[in-house]
């Protein structure tokens, strides 16, 4: 049996001290390169699977400065500092034997002990995921690795230039089904279409310059979300000359937030 | 006349190519070395002096390894990728000629261009800073710097476990006034006193980890908003197992929502 869309995604071989080596995978094609998601997971996996490895994710910052291109690439995962109770790490990509980053990327790993906790912002009122109508994806690939049941603000029907909002809203998990783990959590963390396009109801070229990922979930609360959907919020918070950025954050069913993400995209025009 | 106190909290000697000196400045002490905020506009500060900058920011990650010393340090700041329009920045600070980061951070830079623009979250409702009384300080150095007029989510005035929210709002400027730049804006990014103390009113040790500010301002916008005040808010999302998450806005006067910003923070029991 073949291993999951995921795990070939973000399939790494060891290749001497702190460094990998890759492909992007044709399964998670979008319209230039990959899916940022799945690439902002291999460069977590670096770090996942590194020997030195404490604790678990915490925060993740991956900025794309390329296009990683349909060839092997190379990834460093180094563990810059060690602390008692996090670490901290750099990772970059390059490809074709070039020094030049393709992608630069920033991780904190912890080991977290049990405290007080509190959902600040709980899971939005929506119907059951069952009782939503999966979306019928066209289009680019990587959408097809996801069963995607939007509950407000899905892709305009009409590009007329009508948009008044920014807010998305829908029930996601991996298809085929896959329990969660963090670096499916990093890609299901960019899995929302450009929030210019709703805001204009246009379409325009863009494409995200840097995300940041911060992990609530530990890996119990992974346990306890399994195979269910999770609820992903997206929501822009301002468009300004060329970039605008994006808040979202995902529940799973039980309304646990597993993590809150932000990001800043280009957009032309 | 001696350099305003942002200016000396960022100041920085070149020390050959993509490197620097600097020590943190008393004017900044904060608990454990200096104020977070004046030591990411320090990193930033790197790439805005470095004679290869492309543009301006848009991007700011900071990761802090370690508690900076009161002591030189060096900074470096390399131009990892240029684009036609963007520039990608890696940055890492150490100290005492060990090659362990003290602090790590990445920036994206670019050369923005006017396009449609959208403030799709707005100023809330509040009076007008001249009309809420300034907040008399005490404790720590840094807190003198800043004019702070809090309208909601003022420090607890009893420790007494009775929290039941984590939403601060205040206007804000630096002290002495000084016309708002990148630094400035990224200092002030991180101005809010940890999320957890107001939602537990419970002081507890805690301390950021990381922090993203994603700059909508431009150079016109930041002249146009001068010495004025800012409207600052921020919340948290999620507190879980020794870490908890804020999400921040800043405002101009005028309603012009300039950067916002993201951080996980540290904290104890």
């Amino acid at each position: 049996m073949d291993a999951h869309f995921v795990d070939q995604g973000v399939a790494l071989q060891a290749d001497g001290d702190d460094h990998y080596t890759g492909a992007a995978h044709a399964a998670w094609g979008n319209m230039v390169g990959p899916f940022g998601g799945i690439t902002a997971a291999t460069a977590l996996n670096g770090v996942l699977q590194h020997p030195r490895l404490l604790g678990a994710p915490v925060a993740l910052t991956v900025n794309y400065a390329s296009a990683l291109a349909p060839a092997p690439f190379r990834l460093s995962a180094m563990p810059v500092r060690t602390n008692r109770s996090t670490q901290h790490w750099t990772m970059t990509i390059t490809q074709d034997g070039s020094d030049e980053a393709v992608l630069t990327a920033t991780a904190v790993t912890a080991a977290r002990r049990e405290t007080w906790s509190q959902n600040d912002m709980a899971l939005p009122p929506a119907p059951r995921p069952q009782d939503v109508e999966r979306l019928q994806l066209r289009g680019v690939e990587w959408l097809n690795r996801y069963d995607m049941r939007p509950v407000h603000g899905a892709l305009p029907k009409a590009w007329d230039g009508s948009g008044d909002h920014s807010l998305t809203q829908m029930w996601v998990r991996d298809d085929p089904q896959r329990p969660l783990d963090f670096v499916s959590l990093a890609a299901l963390s960019d899995v929302f279409y450009p929030r210019v396009w709703l805001r204009r109801a246009t379409r325009v070229p863009a494409g995200t310059v840097s995300i940041t990922t911060y992990f609530h979930a530990d890996a119990a609360m992974l346990a306890r979300t399994g195979t269910g959907y999770l609820f992903a919020q997206a929501q822009a918070q301002a468009f300004r000359n060329g970039f605008f950025d994006q808040t979202a954050q995902l529940w799973n069913e039980a309304g646990e937030l597993l993590a809150t993400s932000h990001q800043i995209v280009y957009y032309k025009e």
